[in-house]
């Protein structure tokens, strides 16, 4: 079973007290990462004390596991219903980041969380994390890609494992371009006018990624 | 004139002191960011007194600033060193690969650093940041680009902006894959054991790549 990061009491206060405490700690790590943030600013932004959070978790690591679960879940929830098993590769590929740079617009908080809990901020956690969160895009973009190349729509030379991850960097950087102040500005910076328009963009990234897998088209 | 962030008073203490100060500063803010790495923690590390850091710099994010000046002022001149203007644009593109490879792996501190200072925990400099850092690579893989373009090396129809920008993407995720942890594990799990071989990975980014690029090969 998984492991939860929060004691049994945070599942029986009410769903809005809940959602109140995760939703104050999310908008506090997202500016402040986890070593900037402190358990009685969240607490005050909350509207609880700070021993009701020490009630519900551990230790302030806990706590932000917890943000982490619950942001990465709600995302990849986001992006693995849309894509079908049956359609083109390229079709679930533009749909995934069309999903991931609506998801970075609405939630870029989870987003921002998510590129804290990048750095080496909590260096002992980082490998876990990484194994945690990026499992599941991994596999189900080496068997997109497989499958794809069985069939003959891309090049069969591609490495699916490399290319893998080079479409899944990319989808990083654009779910980073439309969440984060920096990567926004960096986007500008380099496509130009073109980053002001998601067409324009996506028509772009499809071009280069299609060319990329050596797809007959 | 560039703006720097230090008083004169650090130009004029011995090289040695200032290089420790500054070697100090990039440990501490690689692993804690700028919120939460403080000036005693530094002026400690460093073996001077809080008042000589502030002797020296009118603030932390002053201080914070002067490391990321010297840190991407370092990197950009290791990138733009190795490549050849009169270069097939694939050959210098390789370079800069394996240059920001090795230098990711000699110096992770500067891109943990880099790392931190792309989250939000600077809003107010974000921009600033991202102009300072990204301007000169940006036009640089621009006019490599547009000068591959008109040679007929890569193909006609691609976006000069949007090609640069997805280029320097991968060069990012390269970086933080050589350099952090997180993004370290991140590879293993995408690209399986290619990701342990240098050589492996150069050689499909090239392949993907080209292809992205339209390459005539």
């Amino acid at each position: 079973m998984e492991r939860k990061f929060h004691k049994v009491t945070f599942d029986r206060i009410p769903e809005e007290k809940r959602e109140r405490i995760l939703a104050a700690s999310l908008i506090e790590f997202a500016s402040n990462g986890f070593k900037g943030t402190s358990v009685s600013t969240i607490a005050k932004a909350a509207g609880i004390s700070i021993g009701a959070v020490y009630k519900y978790f551990p230790s302030k690591e806990d706590l932000f596991m917890t943000v982490i679960d619950y942001g990465y879940q709600d995302l990849d929830r986001v992006l693995l219903e849309i894509v079908g098993h049956d359609d083109d590769i390229f079709v679930n590929i533009e749909r995934i980041l069309r999903a991931a740079i609506n998801y970075s617009r609405e939630k870029p908080q989870v987003i921002q969380v998510y590129l804290h809990c990048t750095t080496e901020g909590l260096p002992e956690l980082a490998k876990k994390m990484s194994q945690k969160i990026e499992t599941i895009s991994a596999r189900y973009y080496r068997s997109l890609i497989a499958d794809a190349s069985r069939k003959g729509i891309i090049a069969p030379d591609i490495d699916e494992g490399a290319a893998a991850f080079f479409l899944d960097s990319l989808f990083l950087i654009f779910q980073f371009s439309y969440a984060c102040t920096y990567y926004n500005e960096r986007m500008h910076i380099f496509a130009g006018d073109g980053g002001d328009d998601d067409e324009t963009m996506i028509r772009r990234f499809m071009q280069f990624v299609k060319k990329g897998l050596g797809a007959n088209f």
